[in-house]
């Protein structure tokens, strides 16, 4: 077991303790937003002829040559309607054909309709036409063996759409990932009950469900769990059975009422690391049983979120199978200042901003460990190194991007997350691979 | 009816013809991802109590003046265990309390385990103490009154923990946005057919609706329809019953194929635009029947997705109640160089990529019409005004942050979309509202 990771390591530790969950096959229709289970590669050429471009008429390009405004090439006109694909088409011939379809076997171009004159079984073209005009070469789009998306992959609208040209009506995906949350603490009310002296509401629950979803995973509500280790490991080891990875929160802390600890023990779970270098959030743990990862967050909403953020949220990826699995960094400059010294590791929950040509960092509120509300508009993790002095404004720093990028409300302002070459980079690839309905969005403009 | 419009004002037609749909109560599970219905503010104090933020002894800061490492002072600790609320702390007393729990009336200030000594029923205190320290006040986070998120505003994981520790198991959301989709060709297969000779694959449909499903919309299928003005007005009808918005693609080109436009006036839908100045995708119309908009689409899936993106998404983003619609702009250099001209306006797909200090622009393959897997990659669509001759590499350009930015394979560079301030802005709304799922991500770094 190790104690006192940094935040890297602790990254590093967790994904690489994982593996990515089974793969299984899915109709078309429910793959999209999740990642692709093994390379798709084109069975067929698109398009699958030589096809027009517009609405007009096959031709020969050769039987053209000649053909002037004042001097039209006369053509035969063959059949009306669309073509019949190998049907060979004879000199001095055209077909009528629409935008989209086969042009018949022997033409090699296309006039528009608004280029000709016809009259009866007759047209008149004007001008010679080049070979190739308004055809649309077979497999111009996908040849056979083409690699449509690698394993690994989200499956975008425009992969989606890829697949669906190649006939895939289902394809192979990583199963969806599922995350138990276990919420620990004897204070802790339900949202749906009503509200009772020294007790609070389960805020944690419900931000951590909802990071899940985001990323594509499905949360398991183990429910409330009162400060009993008996109870605990009851629920972890349902955790276990019901999931793919176990996240609880609270009673991680140094106290007696750390039952997620003797909880573990109970369990037999072998120690991955305890407590990781970083505030808020330190009071974190991570576990193995039957090769499945226990993840002990602090009971505090904030430092929850983004020890989940920072730390598990790359397990999950990895979990889904996807290739790159840490959040991006950023460069900025402070618009406020903080004036705490940060004799640990700090996180300053901020946002990034683009304005005047510069990326702009403001605290999104208090930082304190009880304050939630900052995480609202909060895209970017300041990362004060240990042993820093108070934070001037002015004071360029770097950070994690965290959040979705367009969290200010009210400025017509431009947001440019900028990232630090060759940090992060947790994870078994080198390519970067999208992370699904995650959170570095920009639509602020 | 309006001819030849520009892109914006495509966009603001349709946006300024729309109204959100209506909203519903879902339970805090179901909303996150969805957008508020109403401006939430908060109920509770959060935390409801004065908390104590270690596990430690509530004491009396003024019973401590004087206390020294040589000398310390005696409290009398008086219950072990969880305080009970509304209990009054006699002077000279200490209340074991554990974190986040309340600390008990008169109590002012908590000290940790580590610093103190207790023998019997006895605390021995070696410093004084300030008063509030380690002490979360009543409130600190949340005040009754407090906004929590507008309407208008996506719930995300940090708005979602938020209204759950104010008790809010139930909030108001729009509804899902249904999108009916009508893909017109007889040359259209199913994916999950065979393959047929002549045929092609309707990949448009999965493109256009696992685009719908990232935006927090519900593509609803009307299937693939012949060209036949009969068939197609039925199938439009079906849709304006069972969707907020129908989309139909191809069968909008010049042809006498045109069966959208015949069915549209079997329909007697009213028009409000034909045509949109750009290129791909200008053979685009909508129009209105029963207070609904049906938007026609180029059957070129690549057009259809940019159309769609670019015209058909803010509308859709305005129909879930978004207060901010449009797509974000961006400023960068062509890495490659496009040797046609454009006499209209014209969409180069690319990819927009941050390098050694810039955003380079890169072509994400063949920008022909017919040509699909050139829009994977792509994130930004280069906006090339009409009337400009070739682009040269190295050239300034601007364009369209389409999809997320994150997409090239290889690459350990970082992703800075940028924006031209002033631009965009289509919508209800000034201020900058998040769009859920959506396309412009950061996971490149």
């Amino acid at each position: 077991m190790r104690h006192n990771v940094t935040i890297e390591e602790a990254q590093n530790l967790l994904v690489n303790a994982a593996a990515a969950v089974k793969t299984t096959m899915v109709s078309l229709d429910s793959a999209s937003g999740r990642v692709l289970g093994e390379t798709a590669a084109a069975d067929y050429y698109v398009p699958p002829f030589n096809r027009s471009a517009m609405d007009g008429y096959a031709v020969i390009a050769g039987d053209t040559v000649g053909a002037m405004p004042e001097q039209p090439i006369i053509l035969r006109v063959e059949a009306d309607g669309a073509s019949t694909p190998g049907r060979a088409m004879a000199r001095g011939a055209a077909v009528k054909v629409m935008t989209g379809e086969p042009i018949p076997e022997g033409a090699d171009t296309v006039v528009k309709y608004e280029e000709v004159r016809r009259q009866g079984d007759t047209l008149a073209v004007y001008r010679a036409l080049p070979a190739g005009e308004n055809v649309v070469p077979l497999g111009e789009d996908m040849k056979p063996g083409d690699t449509i998306a690698r394993e690994g992959t989200l499956i975008t609208p425009a992969v989606a759409a890829v697949l669906a040209g190649q006939g895939k009506g289902r394809v192979r995906v990583y199963r969806r990932v599922r995350v138990a949350i276990c919420n620990t603490g004897d204070e802790l009310l339900h949202p749906s009950e009503g509200p009772r002296p020294g007790k609070v509401y389960n805020s944690i629950y419900h931000g951590l469900a909802a990071r899940c979803r985001e990323l594509g995973a499905r949360p398991v509500d183990l429910g409330i769990t009162p400060d009993d280790v008996e109870e605990t490991v009851r629920r972890i080891a349902s955790g276990l059975e019901r999931a793919d990875l176990v996240v609880i929160t609270g009673g991680v802390s140094v106290g007696e009422y750390d039952v997620v600890e003797d909880s573990l023990q109970g369990l037999g779970a072998e120690y991955i690391f305890r407590r990781v270098l970083m505030k808020p959030g330190s009071p974190m743990l991570a576990a193995r049983k039957d090769g499945k990862i226990i993840v002990g967050l602090s009971g505090n909403p904030a430092a929850a979120m983004i020890s989940f953020e920072l730390i598990v949220a790359p397990l999950i990826r990895r979990l889904m199978g996807l290739r790159k699995t840490t959040a991006p960094r950023f460069q900025g400059e402070m618009v406020d200042g903080f004036k705490k010294a940060s004799p640990q590791r700090r996180l300053l929950r901020a946002q990034l901003v683009r304005q005047d040509g510069k990326n702009l960092v403001r605290l999104t509120g208090a930082q304190t460990n009880g304050v939630l509300k900052s995480m609202i508009h909060c895209n970017a993790l300041v990362d004060i190194p240990a042993g820093s002095g108070p934070v001037s404004a002015g004071q360029p720093v770097t950070g994690f991007l965290i959040g979705r990028v367009d969290q200010a409300d009210g400025e017509e302002t431009a947001w440019v997350p900028m990232v630090v070459p060759g940090r992060g980079g947790v994870g078994r690839g080198t390519d970067a691979e999208r992370d699904p309905q995650t959170p570095w969005i920009i639509t602020k403009y």
